[in-house]
């Protein structure tokens, strides 16, 4: 009997073969088991139907409902490379098949952390302001520039989402300032005591803080959670940075209070993207844009290669993967992707 | 006989009142004697005599020389609170004297640390230009969009000088980077090592750091010393941020690096300050400008009335001070101010 | 239709009444369900049986084979209170069922690593045997008395294993030494390399390390791999401290590299327990002996009790646990009980 | 004219030529200048008197007086090797004349505060007795033989002085427990608190902590301050570890506390070295003995001989020094020796 090398099945549209299969990439999982590979569209059923006798290894966001999985005996692992989960598995029946499900989303929380700092410090400092004053020769040197500068150092931060997001930017804060103060419902105040941060109740957390970072991902059920009311709770003159999804954000009012001058805001994630080329949003004053640039850049996707590369080995030779996220069945579920 | 209170003289031009003697730092400082004050100006030769005889603390940059220092009996410190040293002190004397001689510049230090990391992620992931490109609709979304984009984590970052700014930024830099590299012709290589850094000769530090922050103070004999043909060894693309003083670079040869593409480059100081209205400078592509902006803020100012505070309280109970940096004779004499 | 409070089940002997339900820990959990106890020995089956079709939470070591999960409709979790994986359990099974199966060895690693820092000092300082010697009247003063003392400050460590008690201790290490090597065949270099740790070869590690932890628990397939030829390598003098499972190492050759005067061992756990009274172990010289204490202590019991706690209440509340150490079924199955 | 190269001269005494110049220690030094030495006792006056016109750096304890100091116009440092200052210089006139007067102090702290964790875990944890118990049999395993064991981990700190040994120990605390309580008159609230300490009152301190370190050099005027009355106030059970010198504690009453088992102590020092033979105090139970051993160890020599030739080589180039301690004119005048 011949033991067949296992097979690694690669379909992660709308992620590109430059984004996950560099050459280097190849080389590496080559070296673990035969390939085979689907780009520029989900693959065909043709296709997902005649390597799911095999497949050891997806990579890609493949619809893996029950019967799929059931086909796919020597199915090992999932691994979801566009970050967010999807309604595209049967989550449930893959962890009682003891399939690993998996998502590279941890891989671009480094990049959204850096991002929000230096969006923090912008708002903070006024530095985008500052250059095209001078570009103007309107700028005023020393205190006389800065009558609206704060800073992050000492300051009072809030963080509502300690996923991903959080875990990556708490350690970019801490030599910044000791008061980091966490909203998360999924998570009990003892564990974040145990991070040596702050529970705090959305309400307190809003009232409180002099930097609000908004990272929580999208859920069934905590649509618009950040409502007009509670926004008007912020201090006056705050910033916040909103790095995750807009969908948990009432938008609009958001884009009102730095209209009027109440908030700084940072927006890098919006309820519609592209954004119409006609928005008024892009016309809001005391805010600085981004067009959904905080995670995805080279580094990010260097990052993925890297974990998947090192996660996949592992699973393959029967050890538990130590990079990439693991599937929460009902929280993936519950997750609302776009 | 009566003990008299110790005589505190404050003389902080150009410093104001606003900066360094709000209310609650008046009430402090009566609280440990009596108070002279001058503002708005260097305080006249006469008010000076007048104080000398009795003065125990002084509180600005009022020239000591050595016949002041003499008659000056009672002096125990002088607190700079301009943050650079200046030729007004006879360093050697007030030394010789037992006078504590201190600065405020540590101070100002977090402050531009801040400063910096904000600029090092403006340039390295082009903030100011993502908010530009969206309000004319010009964006591009995601990977996209950040073609140019790279990243602080992991990067080679390079510190030229690790005084107080250094000192100050290496805290902000580690959770991003394991790599920093400092050359410091002051320090010998066994203490960088003890500091967790690794000295580095200045050649070597430019041709290989992806960020080179210029934080060297002006002396007497670095002018220029980051010289068009040093510039020119730095990386294609890097990142260089010029947050301490205009004088240790050859300015319009980095300029011309910027100009040409080949640097990302933010300035905060100027060979002269205010830069004149029609500069070219203030055309200089791929630069992030700011007046001045780095450290003096007001955070900074509360900073230094905090560790004055704490400071002249230990020193008029006989104990050493604990905040502000002490001058090293030697060092302060070269130390060029402006 | 009433709801019925979810029936939480505790079954936690060897574990007492007083390690894991103290009055406090009993008011927490009547305040999430119904609470059922058994005491002194394993539930008898009637009891198991009687419960199981309500029981949402297992405390305790109760045997879950398949039949038994079956019949447990309502079932969200088992917790091991043993902190050893043992083959009570079903674990592919109550995997597939969704079923949360929790070991509370998280909760007494920091007693293990406390008590390894504090034996790898006792082993390089001396500090027993300088007690005895002043009790005596034998001392030495100063470096006359300090011939053999080596420090763990700057010194090469090597962790054999890096799971809970790895992740301890490794916090405790750092601030003494930068050089951390880990072997540990279930993880990845890339992984350790994150985590700021030096993966290396076992052998390597062996013959480098002047401080040597045994921290790898037993497996079905690692018995005695640190054989008599593999300690030989480990450098004269070095020290080595035992602190998980005696059957990972050639026992009596570890003691015999310590009767020689060769290596410095301290040792907690014993290849039987209790030791026979009259076993030669006793006197080993330059052996550091404790009858397994490194971990059962009552701070460990309490971090238990508030572990357990604030899990159960976020499996109740549909949460996932955020505090005690979810199986792995393969490495749960492989793992050696006692 | 020929320059001559500078001359140091070393008059260690009562350190020995092997403790401060190793023969890599001599080639360093005699790569910077000539070298003279005098081993065994200190200098006769006459080998004193022939160096001083020319010496650039004492390294000893060479008696210093104001006329020597006149006489020696090349000098540019004074480094202390026995840690300790002591009234052999002219503490005020030297810094006049700009000689930096140094200490080898910092070099030591490392090992104190290695040996000060190790004897605090041994109090806590019971280590040697645990030992001692084993090799009897009369060991009792588990949770029953750690009856009266409790932990560094999360445990209230005090530390009573935060000079080098404090400075020392804080690193080695700090992932053990978050509550970190010093006192130390020399040292201002906002100080410590800018250290990430809580500044606390000796009273509040010694009733509060659960260890209290004991790590204040002796001065002029705090001789027994630890005195029968205060050590009554230390909770019942806590470790009490004496580090530094046993001047500054009712020595008797710190072992009566010990012998009737109220406290746990750990001894380092004592009023009278060596200890006479038939002295009662070795008879205490409760107490850890060691023979001033903290310090005093091959390891700290090392690290004097480093920091000496980095910060010589940099005063020989007019540099600052970066690693021995400087003397304050004031605090080094009110030590006291021994």
């Amino acid at each position: 009997m011949t033991t067949m090398r296992p097979l690694i099945f690669m379909d992660p549209f709308p992620r590109t073969q430059a984004m996950v299969l560099t050459p280097e990439t190849e080389t590496e999982l080559r070296g673990m088991g035969r390939l085979a590979t689907h780009f520029g569209s989900r693959a065909p059923d043709d296709l997902v139907e005649s390597v799911l006798d095999e497949v050891a290894v997806i990579i890609g966001q493949t619809a893996m409902d029950r019967g799929r999985l059931e086909r796919a005996a020597n199915l090992k692992a999932i691994i979801n490379v566009k970050a967010n989960w999807e309604p595209n598995i049967d989550y449930g029946y893959a962890q009682a098949r003891g399939v690993h499900v998996l998502s590279a989303a941890p891989a671009m929380a480094p990049a959204v952390a850096e991002f929000s700092i230096g969006q923090a410090i912008n708002l903070a400092r006024g530095l985008p302001r500052a250059d095209a004053a001078f570009r103007i020769g309107a700028e005023r040197y020393g205190i006389a520039g800065n009558g609206r500068a704060y800073s992050l150092h000492d300051a009072p931060v809030g963080l509502i989402g300690y996923g991903n997001l959080g875990r990556a930017l708490t350690p970019l804060l801490r030599p910044f300032t000791g008061q980091i103060a966490v909203h998360d419902p999924f998570l009990s105040d003892a564990y974040l005591e145990s991070e040596g941060l702050e529970p705090m109740a959305l309400d307190d957390l809003l009232s409180t803080s002099r930097f609000v970072f908004v990272l929580a991902g999208a859920t069934s059920d905590n649509e618009g959670f950040l409502s007009a009311d509670r926004l008007a709770t912020i201090p006056d003159d705050a910033g916040v940075i909103l790095a995750s999804r807009a969908e948990v954000v009432d938008f609009d009012a958001l884009l009102f209070e730095a209209d009027t001058g109440r908030l700084r805001v940072a927006i890098d994630v919006f309820p519609e993207e592209p954004v119409p080329a006609g928005s008024g949003w892009r016309d809001s004053a005391n805010v600085l844009f981004s067009a959904h640039l905080a995670g995805g850049m080279e580094a990010s996707y260097a990052r993925i290669r890297a974990m998947m590369i090192d996660d996949v080995r592992q699973i393959l030779a029967g050890l538990p993967p130590m990079h990439l996220q693991r599937a929460e069945p009902r929280a993936a579920a519950m997750a609302r992707s776009r």
